[in-house]
């Protein structure tokens, strides 16, 4: 049918809605700020963050702790006190717990008969492993930024998922719902997957989401790739 | 009912038969070598492989290489010719597709829905994801030296899994069929579960599995590890 052997996916947008979850929790323990604008606070640190890692102006750190130097300074800026220290740990792992898309599982599933499936992201292999409990997500292999030393985009995080699976990276697709992410890997060699996630940053923000010719893949879902893909 | 976390699994022997499922592929691909010895052969080279990675004389290593270089040296000493580069490749991966113990699965997934259960195992990422595929493992995470880049007993490869996983080390509890495993384990402040496996190396080598009382849980098998904890 094809060679590809692998699909690595991106989580954080395309395999779980982080807007829905982390905006739910906030509302709950944060009552009186705006958890809209709260939630979009935290998500915009994150390319900031990661990118004085990358820099070198932090030395490696995991993304656990970069969500508690963002929460810390957003507890700040929303005037919120009170919260005790074990209250923000638990809070900060509300990105443990995201919810999937609703068809995360049946075509992550689906795809496993076919081909090796892992996670490629940049969260931290703890993190990642508490959202596969948490969501049912059933990957062969947990792959992360700390197994590679480097955050993505950077080529080694492409290249290393091809390694681990000793196959050539156009054996590999990068299923993604971003674009940057997606031209990283194509520039490493990898087949590429868009998925149509315009809820992303919430109903009130709709992304451009069409297609792209440079794609080798573009599906509104993952079941939609796994039909595309015959599994 | 306990504060453990974590089961962090040893695998080759503990959750694996390496034994028969090397040895019937053997029996296959080299009909005239003597498959029991050549099989032991090839483990035997395991420890001495992965001590000249520990000792700095070889750089990082994957087992995948080392298992390599001894296959190419029993080759040698069996003096098989005849086997073209692919046949070496798929031979090689032999260890990619070992089977379970006939009580891994059902002891693994019941323990899973009490705990996050992980491997802690010196094979490759790559080697344990294929296998857990191939064996139907459901690891909540594939935790491997190749993460640490530190082969066991090395403390930080014990101390790693409580790091990933966010919690103390007296969480974990490692379940090993190696009592050099268990003690390593041990001095890095994790509990330890003992798994009686008295044919890992074949039928004609019965090995000592009697309890000692420095681990923490001894059992004939990860069902009975269930049992013992209640899920």
């Amino acid at each position: 049918m094809n060679d590809y052997k692998v699909l690595a996916f991106d989580v954080f947008g395309t395999v779980v809605d982080w807007y829905s979850s982390v905006r739910r929790e906030i509302e709950t323990v944060l009552p009186n700020v705006d958890a809209d604008t709260f939630t979009l606070d935290w998500r915009d640190g994150y390319g900031p963050a990661m990118q004085r890692v990358a820099s070198g102006e932090l030395g490696w750190t995991l993304i656990d702790d970069l969500h508690r130097m963002i929460l810390d300074s957003l507890l700040d800026k929303y005037a919120v006190d009170g919260l005790s220290e074990d209250e923000k740990v638990k809070l900060n792992k509300v990105w443990h717990r995201l919810d999937p898309w609703p068809d995360s599982v049946e075509g992550l599933t689906r795809l496993k008969s076919c081909y090796s499936i892992c996670t490629l992201s940049n969260g931290n292999l703890g993190l990642l492993a508490d959202m596969a409990k948490h969501a049912n997500l059933p990957w062969d292999l947990i792959l992360s930024a700390e197994v590679f030393r480097q955050y993505k985009p950077h080529p080694d995080t492409y290249i290393g998922v091809a390694n681990v699976f000793d196959v050539p990276s156009s054996s590999v697709i990068l299923v993604a719902a971003h674009q940057n992410d997606l031209a990283a890997a194509r520039d490493c060699g990898l087949a590429t997957a868009y998925i149509e996630r315009p809820a992303e940053f919430g109903p009130p923000k709709p992304r451009d989401v069409s297609r792209r010719s440079e794609n080798t893949y573009h599906a509104n879902s993952i079941t939609d790739l796994a039909n595309q893909l015959g599994c």
